[in-house]
């Protein structure tokens, strides 16, 4: 008799987004003139940078003939996309890796998801609140998580919330974690970490003996320059950080998939007994048994965002992202609204106004402005009473959403 | 204290291909001059069929202009794909399938690997032997395998031999089993399962309340019309097993990576307190949270291989192997070898001559006439004094290799 894995079962019945698409199906069917906005999910809306498209024809020619066909690549990447990586990524911080120390994936869903496979079930699991789901449902999947309370807490996760009163600076845990998630330019509210907060985490770390899962997905938005854009532009980082990167957002690879993962040589992690035990040797031998390459047309696409055509087009579509951030976080603080995020990340996060509920004010704006967003509690229990809006839509949209609100609330 | 997953410390250290691989880069360090032919992984050499490189160059276009870019898809698949593999690889069966049953990957590797997340860790598992190592290392990483014994056998894997004396017909378990997974036409002994037998698996399967994980990787490959292509062409099927697709050897996708995963609403597992529970509701969830979909441009190639030119591309580079493999055979059978499979699969599976071991076998070809192939013994304990050659190579390599092994031997 087949059991299944009974931690599904603990998981919310629904998900976020697809209560979303639900509610504003709904309202489409008894509103059929709407013209509903989506400022919610994070997905992006300008076209591949014309060097990315280059280099995916070229590609996919190379696909055609004998002589330069590629079949089955290196589990953890090709090595012109690796040295790309680290050359462009990392050298320019001071950052020196090796190419085995970098694992080239099919985005960074899949490696933040699945690096729990390497870990002991028993280890304790901190996170800051509101945070990306897949940390939280990946964790709850295999029972690290333990069960999910009333009031959307799992028993076994130490939340670290970041909210208004503290200025959204976790505060580190006061009690004993082994692993720590860390999204910075943060998913859902746009916030970033000083280099000085990322330190005492990395120390905390250090001192603990715990690793850190540090989610870098969307560096590429950081504006200020005294913003770190990884964790290993801090010292000692490398012997407790894992980091996770993607062309999702940085380049629009959202429809390509390719991401990476840095597990450096140094980062070890203990047997019960107390031995030590390389994860970047654990992760390679999990990716190569469980993982079979990204493909060769979408590595060729990741390199090409390193050519000096690829980076300047790659920043003109960011700029164009955050020209909207600009335009949003104006025009929603004009109207009153607390507004936090949208400066170093595509985005914004504000305070639902005077005690209304995250999914009340997604009801008043599906139904008042015909705006689509995220409401903060899907995030995470900290995330109640905030709202999460994204850059990524067209200027037109965003533009326009703006208006239907000022005057909305107006 | 972060803690690694002990499980992974149970694996052999290094894997079968990477020994093969040191074994042949000292073999040409020793003989700079040796051209060794290379039978051994089974990565195709032929180029992607035209159908499938206009699909993606078109794609490719559509993801550089606004109003045709797509970002993300749905987590299992666009319904143009899902949709064209209905229509062409089952209803021409009698097999009929919702969209929603099919979920497209990015290759069998990694669903074969993760499938086992969604099943409890106290299911017992039955494999034939040999076999892909994929499912063996999965279930030991997380352990559900056991331990790793002396002989190579995991304590906890129920093994149902396949070898010359059993014809390559695996007997049915004689204890009770959970997790069933067969491959068929099978990796490494290139050989086929009947109808007949087929059903004698599935209606074990019903009977004792299993799960069938059926990889039909290689399943175009099928010369004979009466062997089953797909598990669901056996009644009740659909009740029991899961089944597993890929592009990958079918179309030359292993350097594009896509693949689909057949997971039917009929079936269920059950709680421990003996609940059912739909399967195809739990993976839809795993992959909803661990994996983002598969590429646009990979989904439109796949879509490609079901055009009518398409499909007689793709059946020329089949039917091109397919004549390797009648060469080899007949080769292999003239010098007096006892050879299997290469009748309805790309793989040759042959029995090494008088008491050589695999290993002995591999280092006799590699010194002797500079040929790689795949000991038998790395696809599990049944496999010892097997070796499987693959028919992926080109012709002239294939005809060379058994011009040299004929002489060799002769």
């Amino acid at each position: 008799m087949a059991l299944v894995n009974e931690n599904f079962l603990k998981l919310p019945v629904s998900y976020l987004f697809s209560d979303i698409a639900k509610k504003v199906n709904a309202f489409k069917v008894s509103h059929p003139t709407a013209r509903v906005i989506s400022l919610g999910i994070g997905d992006v809306t300008r076209p591949l940078a014309p060097a990315v498209i280059e280099a995916m024809h070229k590609a996919v020619d190379e696909m055609s003939r004998t002589s330069t066909f590629r079949g089955y690549g290196p589990e953890a990447g090709y090595d012109f996309l690796r040295e790309a990586i680290i050359k462009n990524d990392f050298a320019p911080r001071g950052i020196h890796l090796d190419p085995k120390e970098v694992f080239v994936n099919d985005g960074a869903k899949s490696d933040t998801g699945n690096i729990g496979d390497i870990l002991g079930l028993d280890n304790s699991i901190c996170m800051t609140d509101p945070i990306y789901p897949v940390y939280v449902d990946s964790n709850a999947m295999c029972g690290r998580a333990g069960n999910l309370t009333p009031g959307g807490v799992w028993s076994n996760i130490i939340y670290t919330p970041c909210n208004a009163e503290n200025n959204f600076v976790p505060a580190l845990p006061d009690q004993k974690v082994d692993v720590i998630y860390l999204c910075y330019p943060n998913n859902p509210t746009g916030t970033v970490i000083t280099r000085a907060e990322l330190k005492k985490w990395v120390d905390y770390a250090l001192k603990s003996d715990s690793i850190i899962m540090y989610d870098a997905a969307y560096e590429a938005y950081i504006q200020d320059k005294d913003i770190p854009h990884s964790i290993y532009e801090i010292k000692g980082a490398k012997r407790c950080a894992i980091e996770f990167h993607s062309y999702s957002k940085t380049a629009g690879f959202t429809g390509v998939r390719c991401g990476y993962t840095i597990v450096p040589r140094e980062l070890t992690a203990t047997t019960v007994t107390g031995e030590r035990v390389e994860l970047g040797a654990l992760w390679n031998r999990r990716q190569c048994t469980k993982f079979n390459g990204t493909g060769y047309i979408q590595q060729r696409a990741a390199e090409a965002t390193y050519t000096p055509e690829g980076k300047a087009q790659i920043q003109e579509t960011i700029a164009y992202y955050m020209e909207n951030a600009r335009i949003m976080r104006q025009a929603l603080t004009k109207v009153g609204l607390k507004v936090y995020g949208g400066e170093n990340a595509p985005y914004i996060w504000l305070k639902t106004p005077s005690g209304t509920t995250s999914w009340q004010f997604f009801d008043q704006l599906l139904h008042g402005p015909h705006i689509v967003g995220t409401p903060g509690v899907g995030f995470g229990p900290a995330g109640e009473g905030y709202f999460r809006l994204t850059a990524f839509g067209t200027r037109e949209d965003c533009i326009e959403a703006m208006d239907r609100l000022t005057q909305w609330l107006g």
